[in-house]
This record gives structure tokens, sequence and C-alpha cells, in this order.
């Protein structure tokens, strides 16, 4: 392992689709030691292909020799360095569950994050309204697998069961959750229980932002 | 070019950490005729990563050899079988402008696309509040990086410049952008212009639900 610092870059490149383009594109990064941290390839056409990488390279400054390798393929039409999703959309907040609820909440969580965002800081507030318990079991579940996630909030009036086992799963990978007070066991598995769903949406940006002097661990009680 | 209908799986694998892994893993996939069209890595420790994939494989059925093949691999400690993001969070409407119209606007599309996840969709609704034209263009510009990003609504009060320029080229991209009633030339550059923040988010809802006999396209004026 290297002690140098590394930097995160961000490389848009356009390539012709299909099996195999993505392994040589990985190949020359190796090559170069970059430790990838994403890749998302969109397809323009049948032929063509948009890949977007972000990159770990060490040293910094190392990515000018990256680029040119990159581009010398004969599969990479085009290869640019762009900002890093990282930069421009920061952390996210992930909202979930009933649709009047998660509007209220979103509504708080938006209101707060504007206010960080005017400080320097990037944060999202991301959603989706969902029925069923095996929806809501497997949409909280897949959010460790969702790039950027700091913290999920649970808004709805019942919500126990599986749901419940997915919180202690998702919690225990190190993500945050905060659930509306409400009927169910999910509250009991939550970091934070909040009634008011705008205070709830305020609460949890409040608690992952950075310009923020506002600590879940250092509350005196879990439920408001 | 194979004419088998292919089908997208999701991979979730537990690694070890470090430049070339991902290399390996896609050798593999190479080998099975596999199209990456997304990767993401978590790293849980200096030594372990967690790495998702979303990947189309031909024909229906053969990912079973391709998950043994993958376990086979020494970086590789764990692999298992995961439904994809698009099954999960769908296609995603993105909010971004002045906190206050944000949250108006979420709040529509958040309760439009609650009526449609119900009925079998899945749309997600994700916002940033944001200030300064860099700032609002940059992020215009990356949500052509974004995955399953189907739609955008500028929400603010004053927006051009080159906000506008990166909305003409996003929709060149094959983004349907929907701006508010505002001051400045975006609302020249989008596709259709709403006054109502609530039933801006509605529209756009609409607009990218296949339960939704709406089309943009088909309307008679592009003013609300």
């Amino acid at each position: 392992m290297t002690e140098q610092p590394s930097e995160r870059i961000g490389v848009a490149i356009r390539t012709h689709s299909g099996p195999g383009t993505l392994h040589e594109i990985t190949g020359v990064i190796a090559r170069h030691r970059g430790d990838i941290k994403s890749v998302d390839i969109a397809s323009d056409s049948d032929r063509d292909a948009r890949v977007y990488l972000e990159i770990e390279v060490p040293p910094p400054g190392s990515s000018g020799v990256l680029m040119e390798d990159l581009r010398a393929l004969s599969v990479v039409k085009e290869a640019t360095l762009v900002k890093t999703l990282q930069t421009i959309y920061g952390k996210r907040v992930i909202i979930m569950g009933g649709g009047a609820q998660v509007g209220q909440v979103a509504i708080g969580a938006i209101s707060e994050a504007d206010r960080h965002n005017i400080r320097g800081e990037r944060i999202s507030v991301d959603t989706i309204p969902l029925v069923g318990e095996n929806a809501l079991a497997d949409a909280v579940r897949a959010v460790s697998r969702l790039p950027r996630a700091s913290a999920l909030v649970l808004a709805g009036s019942l919500m126990g069961g599986d749901i419940e086992r997915a919180v202690r799963e998702v919690r225990e990978q190190g993500l945050l959750v905060v659930s509306l007070n409400m009927a169910g066991s999910v509250p009991d598995a939550a970091d934070l229980v909040v009634t008011d769903p705008v205070q709830a949406g305020v609460m949890t940006v409040m608690a992952i932002a950075d310009t923020a002097k506002f600590s879940v661990s250092r509350l005196p009680r879990r439920v408001f």
C-alpha cells in the first residue's frame, strides 16, 4: 500500500458499446494504479455508449498520463476529465414511505439542505413513495448499494416486520436511520424517532451536515 | 451481435479492496459475454470492499455459471444475485433550484409518483437545492451522468446564461426538461413551462409514467 495521498477524479468516455469494452478500460486504469470507485454506462445507440468513471489516482496530478493512455485505446472515441458526482450532488438523504408523509419530510429536508448548501456543503434529498412491506424492505436494503447515501428517513403510518429487520441491517452497515413516530416496530429499530415530519427532515439533514453542530449520538433522548 | 433477448441482473460482491480487483471481475464477466451497465464500489475497511454490478447477460438463465465463476476468483469472498436498482427505485425525476420552489415541486411529484407506484410503476423523486449560475449549470450537465434519470425540473425565480446552455445540451441527449415560469432565459430552452410548482411536479411525473396517458409532445401549448 502506498502512503501518498490520492485524488478522486471523474472521467467521461464516449466508446463503442458491447461486452469487453469496460475490461479494456479497467486494464489501463489498473496499470496506472487507479482505484475505481464507480462506473456507469449509458447506451446512446447500438454502437455507442457513454461511460462515466470515478477513480482514485495516486498521487494527485497523475491523471494526465492516464487520460492519454485511455484516449489511445481503439475502443475509446473521446475521454474528458469532469467534476465528480460527489462534488456536484454530495451526500444523499433518502426518504421513503407513504406519499403524504414523504412529501412533508422532503419539505423540511430540502429547506434545511438549502441552508447548508448555501454555506458550501452539497446535500441532496432523494425520495421514493412506496406501498407494502416487501417493496419497502427491498428498498431499505438497497440503500446500502446507492452511491453517496448517508441517511434514511422512514416516513409512514405503519411499518414493521421485514422492514424492521432491513433497518437493523443497514444501520449495522453505518447508515443513519430516522423514523417518524408511527405504528409498527420500525421506530424501535431506528437511531432517532421524530413525530413532526418537517422536523424529521430538518434533523436528518442537520445530522449529516458538516456545517451543523448536531449529533444524534449526543442527544439526551431518542424520541421527539 | 447475438439476437437472443438479454436479461439484466444485479450482483453484490464482497471482495478485497484495491487496484486491479475490478479488472479481474470484469474479465470473468467479459468471458461470459456479459454487458456491464454499472458498477459501484464502497469500502467497508482498508481491506474489504462491497462491489455492486448491474449486468446484461445473454441469454436469460445463464447467470448461474457466471456467478459460480465469480465466486471462484481468489479476490471474491462472497457473491450474491440481488434485484437491480432499476427494479427497486425505477426512473428518476431530478428537481433542482431554490429550496422554497424545489420543496413545492417535490410535493407535487412525490404525490403523483405515489399514485403511479401503487399501480406497479417505480418512480423516484430526487432533489438538490442549489444557489448560483455555475453550480446549477454543473448540476444540470451532470444529470446526464446520473443513472436512471428521465426528467429534470428547474425550480427557481431567475435562471439563465450558462444554465440555459446546459439545459439545451441535456435535452439533446434525450432528457425531458420542465421549467417553472420564471425570469431569465431557461424557460425558453425547456420542453415545458409550468407556473404552479405543485402542478410542475405532477406533470413531470405524468410525462415519464407508463401508466399515464400524457405526452408533452402532444400538448397543444408549451406554457401553463
